[in-house]
């Protein structure tokens, strides 16, 4: 038997250390994978690869170990000298004078990771994503998502939010029975979750206000750029608000605080992409009627569907808004009931419209929000007027018949915020594995 | 159009800002759920279930609102003048001078939420999740589990771990075909990941640590008291580790956070329930057959399974060292190499047994860790000494044929470790909506 503590022995360094103003003239070891090799006669430059951005170290011919033996995405333990030097990245290299080598490929990689591009397809990208991965503008996205999943973490976490766990195998669907992925589950049928709706309301008359961050599944045969099958959503649900604006209110505060996380914590990979942050300080709220009428009269293209939102609609009306406003984002309310779910509350002044809205972000819709209706009888109207059947929304529905508080919420597709904010044309660009129609592996 | 910003006009007030020294004397506006109604003639009291506790309000007898309106689990909006009285919770109540109702239950509740214990057995508890969890006992238990799953985060994001999240959706599993969900996606089969193991593994050689909070899925037809057919997995997995020492050591560090955060920030919980935190600063660690032995001996009851452990070993294992040294937590380590997955590492000094542990809390399982296989050509030895079928691993796979970094990780269960935590006899207490072979709703 032997005590574990948490006591750890200095090893290796990470590369904020070696980046630190004293660290020219340390000895430091490194691990890291081995990105580039520059042979110069002389003197070789091997780049490593780190968690945190890449290491320039330097072998000198016939002055300690020999980096011939090395190769692309070796991984390697290199021990030397810090020295400072202006042309290296982050002004600093390691002069080696030991070399381990950790692992070896077995062949090289069948895509380039180390140039600005990679010149490969979405498609063969995809493909071979475990390894696209390794290069550092891919890899740099998703530490930009983890900030905006992490942003709507901490930022509700301040306001009072407490974080749930759903489950996502269920006996039924939220918004009925289309675009569900179906199971057997241990010889009934069940539905993968399409969102935490029911039981985030659910959870409002528990904890009054809940977060959710977890996979949704959506079986829409939908195969576009801003789609995908399944998805990361940011879920929140909170009672006692005093209408809906108190969640556009709540939204900017989180848009905010997500740019200044953004600039604060993610420079390096803001500027390796080379992302213009949005403006957050104040956000354009325009009724759903009213959008789409501005924004057809100043581009003249007449409406269409007279319910809801086409996307080249969404564009236009981000594009109004960044015209007139210089608004990166924009809220879009009062949608019409018909095309909103069964627990949307209808406005008070016309319940033909809803108190709902969605944010658009550069043209595209990024969350969907709104009031829900509390009262049990009333939610028990809306469904009987739709012929709805509401087998396997019993627990639901007793919520609401046990006293329900005025509550309301939204749900951000992480994906979607992200590829907003980095300007992807793809969301398949920012999610890890995306699952499309076609799309299952790896 | 109008502009939305974070400025909130404040209309009601939060438990802490009643509790705050200067609050009595102050007018304010609170809104709750009825817990309770104590009618004492010339006064009554009007107990509010708030979010993060209870306030008493109070009415009196023909000086402002009628609270004989009232039923529990009606919303209200209450204002009035808040006192100093140290016979009410938290040494506050609120004079009550205007009342609005907010909602009304249709029905009484089918339960009860405001005393010490439900009465109610557990099915009839989880029958009526949505309201049962309104009860502050069962509550806290979530808010518990909160801060188990906040703590990995943030202890491990100060690490330099960054937060993934993989598909749930895929084609194949990670530990081979048995107990997986089955599922049909867009025509093709399609299984429910029952764990990110392939993905984190795959990522060290991205990020070098990643870790991912999300569903696992398990069609085991196991029917006990710790089991769950979908559960939270607390996942992480790190390069470049010396040995698999390095583990433990991070996961010490883990719970070492985990109970100061519990002790800072989750106190009146804490409270409520009764738990007594863990011994974290130090942890045994034990091989595996000495573990048994030692256990054997002292307990006088054979060994019967030779290459793992049966839950009644696991419990006088963890009573042997809480005896013996006072320990919560045990390491039990160098697992026999036949009963891990293929891709653990095998000892250097013994290939019979591997480079893993398991951490078992108050006698229970809740962690699997270790090293893993780095090498291509020891790892595709290992898939063909073992006959396995490697359809559906190409991906990770090839992420080894190009290079992976030596790496390991571990899992841990959110529901066993909260519910070792505080003392539950059965996981399904500390799953908000638990998924079993009988359970598939609410």
């Amino acid at each position: 038997m032997e005590w574990i503590t948490t006591e750890k022995e200095k090893k290796t360094w990470e590369l904020k250390e070696i980046l630190a103003e004293d660290a020219p003239g340390k000895r430091a070891c490194v691990c890291g994978a081995v990105q580039r090799i520059r042979d110069m006669g002389e003197i070789t430059f091997v780049i490593l690869r780190k968690r945190d951005g890449i290491l320039q170290t330097v072998f000198e011919r016939g002055n300690g170990p020999d980096p011939s033996v090395l190769s692309k995405e070796a991984c390697v333990q290199i021990s030397g000298v810090i020295r400072a030097e202006t042309r290296a990245p982050g002004g600093r290299e390691l002069y080696a004078d030991g070399l381990r080598i950790l692992s070896r490929p077995d062949e090289p990689m069948p895509i380039a990771v180390s140039g600005k591009q990679s010149g490969a397809s979405l498609e063969t990208r995809l493909d071979l994503r475990p390894l696209s991965l390794r290069g550092l503008r891919e890899r740099a996205r998703f530490k930009i998502q983890e900030g905006v999943a992490r942003a709507f973490r901490e930022y509700l976490q301040a306001e009072g939010f407490t974080e749930i766990h759903t489950p996502k195998i269920g006996a039924r669907g939220a918004e009925g029975g289309a675009n569900l992925f179906r199971l057997e589950y241990f010889h009934r049928p069940a539905v993968l979750a399409q969102s935490p709706q029911f039981y985030k309301q659910m959870m409002a008359a528990v904890f009054e206000r809940v977060m959710e961050i977890g996979p949704v599944f959506r079986a829409e045969k939908h195969n576009t750029r801003r789609h995908l099958n399944e998805y990361v959503s940011l879920d929140l649900e909170m009672a006692y608000l005093t209408d809906f604006t108190d969640l556009m209110r709540l939204e900017t505060g989180y848009l905010a605080y997500l740019t200044r996380l953004l600039s604060a914590e993610y420079a390096p990979e803001l500027a390796l992409l080379g992302v213009t942050l949005p403006q957050t300080d104040r956000i354009p709220a325009v009724r759903f009627s009213e959008a789409r009428r501005l924004a057809a009269e100043k581009y003249g293209v007449p409406i269409r569907s007279p319910y809801d939102l086409e996307p080249d609609e969404e564009q236009r009306i981000g594009r109004y808004f960044q015209e007139e406003c210089g608004a990166d984002f924009v809220f879009v309310t009062h949608y019409p009931s018909r095309k909103r779910p069964f627990y949307t509350m209808p406005s008070p002044e016309d319940p033909e419209v809803t108190e709902s809205f969605d944010l658009l972000f550069r043209g595209m819709e990024v969350t969907t929000g709104g009031q829900r209706i509390h009262d049990w009888k009333m939610l028990t109207e809306r469904i009987a007027a739709r012929g709805m059947d509401t087998e396997g929304m019993e627990a639901y529905l007793s919520a609401f018949r046990h006293g329900m508080p005025p509550h309301g919420g939204l749900g951000i597709g992480l994906e979607r915020m992200t590829m907003q904010l980095l300007g992807e044309e793809n969301v398949r660009e920012v999610s890890l594995f995306p699952r499309d129609q076609r799309r299952l592996t790896p």
